[in-house]
């Protein structure tokens, strides 16, 4: 008989799940009932209302997808993308590769737009690319989880709007953790994941949609190629109706609310200036290490998910085994053409904390001087106390 | 700010979710790892071991989908059905005309056959059929949840392999339940959910596919419409290449490993057992109460989802509401044209005991001689104590 489910403690710093705050492991486990049950759509609710703050939006149409964070950049793209439409997909990293990919399976004339993983798109090449292809939608990646890099949207969403197209956007790691602000910047349609910045477990995916993205759908000529995700039925399961359309994960509808109380109780303000502060502390200490950032432009750099350069002379695989085995610590390694480059270390929700920061640097100076057959310098967890004490 | 999450403690027994066991609940709220963290992806190989045994299959790509039980469904039908291919879906309920549903979506030519709800197929229907349209596939439910219908497959499964399709077999209400036999019967390719007779929450979907099924797959001249549910990707997250596709529900699937080990540890015959003997003793209840079942023929009644005709002159929503506002129970209506004409009362996993067989019984008599203002007849418990008693 196998043996029953014992998981170890983890210090969860790579690119999620991330750290879980306890309360929200506790709601996980309350009890379930029904899909229709009064006290779930309540929960339904509460949840949509709440995620309606965190995106910053009025936006009626926004929910948990029954699946993870894929499940919601596939919700977003199968219900706005129909055969033949042009679409424009900005690709500097793997998450936007996976949007063309699932931007031609639905049949979309795809044109994808590329730069180098790790750099972000000007406004004005995106309004070049608009002007020639006159897209119906143009995705984008906020935070982009494989280099590290954070997109500014504001001028691409007045240019993606002045040519009539849709705006869509992957915030599954900035969602929580850096204002995505829907309604101001403009964004039509978003999707994020439960194990990022909301620090809950993976299994739902939010979303959100303007009533410029519900209008689109409606114009649709064909049916969505996804039964599962197809919002024209989603609507109704989550609207007034309450039409039954699939059984929701409820208790991962349970955990979802509470990291959003979480989130919500600590303010999002709050939020984002945390996740700035220990990413400060975390970058003075990983350049006293010697340890630099594989995006150049500091401006663009996200700070809940580091992605740095693996130095010269040190073995990826040896240095993530050691800090997940001695000292619990899990980070990231390199994802498509950055494996073996980097290491991506997560500081998303309940894991932007010192403490997390500070042992990770301790942690990390002890691996490579194994490696360089050196004493540890010390000299990373200096240089992140003294932002701490600055600050 | 919205209250913590607090839900009644439900008697579950409706077309599932079902009861589920404390220590389901508890594995569910384990420390979170990382979806590569080498325990996750022992615990990935325990539960596809632990499927394998429950479907009885040797099949190797057997695993849970991060979705419910209708993402199963999809990603059954989106991988084996490509555009022009021709199919076959047998509908006597909501869930094969899903299924119809689906297989157009993904571009097939699809021929639906129809019995009236709460019917089954005849071996000789599907033969004439098969003959006919020669399709590649033929999609079947093998325990209706909206009709209460249990389809024997045995023969079905001959003629179709005589014929050379694939046999596609809805398994959502049965797995756990009544034996699928996957290999035995000769399924070629199956899904579930893990809210049914499995006692776990929803959240994930259990599927299997067998070789011949993974040989068509390969030979498909399409990528498949959905990224999300990309079998030809799956595999290599769930098999030994464990490349990194989406980031698993790590918790929901702690929690399907738990409750796997729970069904295999009662013993798949035991439980069928049991499934049935609460089952006899519920329709000996139910019966002394005056009420029969929809499904009229009783061998292809389903022991964990009985469905029964409303009383004459009983108000349906009073009386779910009685039972759940004052019991605790929850039993589901009809779906579909079903609805106000049925009740559905489910015998599923942990729900199959007889304390909730005799709590309902009478609970049930209570809100029947509410309504027609006379007096509890007991009738019920005593006639399920009898079989009890019996048994």
């Amino acid at each position: 008989m196998t043996d029953q489910v014992n998981p170890p403690q983890r210090t969860l710093m790579g690119p999620g799940p991330s750290d879980i705050h306890p309360s929200v492991l506790a709601a996980l486990a309350a009890p379930t009932v029904g899909h229709l049950d009064p006290y779930f759509l309540q929960i339904m609710d509460e949840v949509q209302q709440m995620l309606r703050e965190v995106f910053q939006t009025e936006n009626q149409m926004t929910m948990a997808i029954s699946g993870t964070g894929s499940a919601g950049m596939e919700t977003c793209v199968v219900n706005l993308v129909e055969p033949r439409d042009k679409v424009i997909v900005c690709q500097n990293g793997v998450f936007g590769g996976r949007m063309a990919d699932v931007a031609r399976r639905a049949g979309g004339d795809v044109t994808v737009l590329e730069r180098p993983f790790g750099e972000v798109f000007s406004a004005d090449e995106i309004a070049a690319a608009v002007d020639q292809h006159k897209p119906k939608v143009v995705g984008i990646v906020h935070a982009e989880t494989s280099t590290g890099a954070l997109q500014p949207l504001e001028e691409i969403s007045r240019i993606v709007h002045d040519a009539g197209a849709l705006l869509l956007v992957d915030c599954v790691t900035s969602l929580g953790g850096l204002p995505v602000s829907i309604d101001a910047v403009g964004i039509d349609a978003a999707y994020s994941g439960t194990q990022k910045c909301l620090s809950c477990p993976p299994g739902l995916a939010p979303v959100t949609f303007s009533p410029r993205a519900l209008e689109a759908m409606d114009a649709r000529s064909n049916a969505v190629s996804s039964w599962y995700l197809d919002i024209s039925m989603l609507r109704n399961y989550w609207g007034a109706d309450r039409a039954y359309h699939h059984t929701a994960p409820i208790n991962m509808n349970y955990a979802l609310h509470q990291a959003l109380r979480l989130v919500l109780d600590e303010g999002l303000e709050n939020r984002f200036a945390r996740h700035r502060q220990h990413h400060e502390a975390l970058k003075a200490g990983l350049e006293a290490l010697g340890i630099s950032y594989s995006v150049t432009e500091p401006s663009h750099r996200l700070p809940m998910l580091n992605s740095v350069l693996i130095p010269e002379g040190i073995d990826d695989g040896q240095v993530r085994s050691q800090l997940l085995n001695e000292f619990g610590i899990e980070i990231g390694g390199g994802l498509g053409p950055m494996k073996g480059k980097t290491w991506r270390i997560g500081l998303m929700g309940e894991a932007a904390s010192s403490t997390n920061v500070l042992s990770f640097l301790a942690a990390v100076d002890q691996c490579l001087a194994a490696q360089r057959q050196s004493a540890p310098t010390g000299a990373g967890t200096a240089a992140a106390s003294a932002v701490y004490l600055n600050s």
